[in-house]
């Protein structure tokens, strides 16, 4: 980097590339247009930042983000408590509630196991989703296992399925369906992907 | 957004998705990245973002961004006070010095000639710019006009060269090179850029 910035520019630059996918290039972009903003707009932005740190912190019940002590999920009433679905982040529930198909509630996991990474069943939520699963006053039916569908994600679904079915063999555990992307062209799909396609073809 | 966000979250990625090149998806990945990073990390660019807009300011000599009353560039004494490189944002500064064959100073316009978005002379540094060339204590040889090679620069440029032209007959008023980058490839030039390399060319 050049010394002709001042040293907070150059303080601004460094710490926003730190964020994922932005590079210097980025960061030196992203400090310009801050810098132009209108002081309300960069203030505002900075207490977002702050005030998330304070304010936001994991649901009791299924670790998913929440400034309350359970999120609004598991607060909903109208949700159903029996269907359990399970993912590896936070930011894996969004996509799930924008289907508007899922009415269940969650469980985060905070990340998928990983020997390599040295990322172990302890590490993750997963003895809280056996507690869920097996609590007295619970009713769950049914575990909808959402890990991703990657090699972590995969191991991940496999161990809870097997400690769920040796701990509660009346439950239901699913996964969600590998496959065609909905508008995908068959011609440019991987063989992995078309694989699971294949494997997992129903009648119509 | 899915009302399945606190607030706070909801608060960032609305603040985040105003940065350019920040759409929804970007804004909440970035926000999460924020929300598993450590508190000193966010803590340290909520900081960063508060501290460049309360201490950074424009140089009272060339208008670059500077923490003190006149920019490193200007402050300089071995730069050359004579050759001045006027350009139309602050970040133009940077790549000007990344070059590291500029050894003059800059004056930094705050953008570029638009009399469709009601952008006139007067709202540039443009008065400023003549104030310096004509002030009896400089000796201002020569001005680089480097304004970016798009409508609005070139106008820009073609503005400034006259006025300073008929201020200022002695001085020498030049413009950067257009052309074909380093590097590129005759094939996948573009025929504005090939057309302006051709009338450039030079003796070899």
């Amino acid at each position: 980097m050049s010394t002709s910035y001042a040293p907070p520019v150059q303080r601004l630059v460094s710490e926003l590339s730190k964020l994922p996918g932005v590079g210097n290039r980025t960061a030196q972009r992203l400090a310009f247009y801050i810098l132009r903003a209108s002081g309300e707009d960069a203030v505002a932005l900075a207490d977002a930042i702050r005030e998330v740190k304070e304010k936001i912190g994991l649901c009791e019940v299924c670790f998913n983000l929440t400034d309350e002590a359970r999120c609004r999920i598991c607060q909903d009433t109208r949700r159903d408590q029996g269907l359990i679905c399970v993912v590896e982040e936070p930011s894996d529930v969004i996509p799930m509630e924008r289907t508007h198909e899922y009415h269940g509630v969650y469980h985060v996991l905070g990340g998928a196991l990983s020997p390599i990474d040295g990322i172990d069943p302890e590490d993750l939520k997963i003895a809280e989703l056996f507690a869920r699963v097996t609590s007295p006053d619970g009713a769950v039916r049914e575990i909808v296992l959402a890990t991703n569908p990657t090699t972590t994600g995969e191991a991940t679904a496999l161990h809870i399925a097997e400690e769920l079915r040796r701990r509660s063999p009346e439950l239901s555990v699913t996964r969600l369906a590998s496959g065609l992307p909905v508008g995908s062209d068959l011609e440019y799909a991987d063989e992995v992907t078309l694989g699971k396609a294949l494997a997992g073809r129903r009648a119509v």
